[in-house]
């Protein structure tokens, strides 16, 4: 029957059971500190590898193009979609990393601590359906058109998209994973008033 | 510092705050509970609204096909997958609601405490996914579909899917509502070691 913000004041009064031993201290929060680090170090090894997988499906949308006589990508509303989505992950992965570094480096967030979580973990869900919903509309349309004249006459066409969207999907299994990670630092921020308590 | 289990455990030793006003303890549990059953209930017409749209979504589909010189549904891959995630989500929707009309009706949960707000929150989560992207790729292809000759000499085949998608939208938003409510439920269980706490 505790609420979470009583326990993040009923924590500092019990310091007597730590200062006996500060050297036991010290270790834990070491550990602890470490600990910390390998977390963030994994999300951003997730988001490195978000950002490379949407940027690579982005250029390869854009780039999917040849001549006048062919046919464009932005003449599909599908591929439009592809595009837009991947490139929103490509820039949001990036801000995600600029964040996660400095955290690593300076050991506090870019933003107040109870809105960076709610804002990562806010934005990876939102973005996760985004880049889901693109990429599965691109699969259809990519099919669609494999029956009609369009992929018989220039199949590099096709194929350049089908590379585009398998990218994609991807980048949102490691968007998926991003999640995952800061969906765990908002239970862990709301239960212990900081953002990893491994 | 404390871990939740901790907390779980240091409710119990603390009646001596209740004890003394028994009619207060008495007055306080009939309001958490009357909060329960309303946070149960909205959890409940999430689920038949889900249930319903889905349920709708997929017979629309499975009716879509009239006579053999028409095209047939089941011709269309994204359209074969759009009726199997809304008839698993309809599925799933009906057993969550009878989930819920149980918990309502007895005050405890159908599964372990544990293992039931764990399995609500990480299907709601699946399922949701799921359908988005089944719904994406028939929005995809139905669009596709507009430009070839199939829907200028059958209108009506092209309106019903049209018409199945925007119902398998609908199914999803009320899908997402429930995941936002289990999820609660979960971090509630996770902090409180009871699956609702307002």
């Amino acid at each position: 029957m505790l609420s979470p913000q009583a326990l993040r004041n009923g924590e500092t009064p019990s310091p007597h059971r730590r200062i006996p031993t500060s050297a036991t201290h010290q270790f834990h929060s070491t550990v602890s500190e470490q600990k910390l680090r390998r977390f963030n170090s994994l999300i951003l090894v997730f988001r490195l590898a978000a950002f490379c997988f949407s940027l690579a499906s982005s250029i390869f949308m854009l780039t999917n193009s040849r001549g006048s006589s062919s046919p464009h990508w932005y003449d599909f509303d599908a591929f439009r979609f592809v595009f837009a989505a991947n490139a929103i992950v490509a820039v949001y992965s990036l801000f995600e990393m600029v964040v996660s570094v400095w955290e690593i480096s300076r050991g506090s967030t870019l933003l107040p601590e109870i809105l960076q979580v709610w804002f990562d973990f806010g934005h990876d869900q939102v973005f996760a359906y985004l880049l889901l919903s693109a990429n599965s509309a691109g699969t259809a349309l990519a099919k669609a058109l494999r029956r009609t004249d369009t992929c018989t006459a220039t199949s590099a066409f096709c194929i350049q998209s089908d590379i585009s969207i398998a990218l994609g999907f991807a980048g949102f299994l490691f968007l998926g994973f991003s999640s995952l990670l800061s969906g765990f630092r908002v239970v862990s921020f709301i239960i212990n008033g900081s953002r990893v308590h491994l």
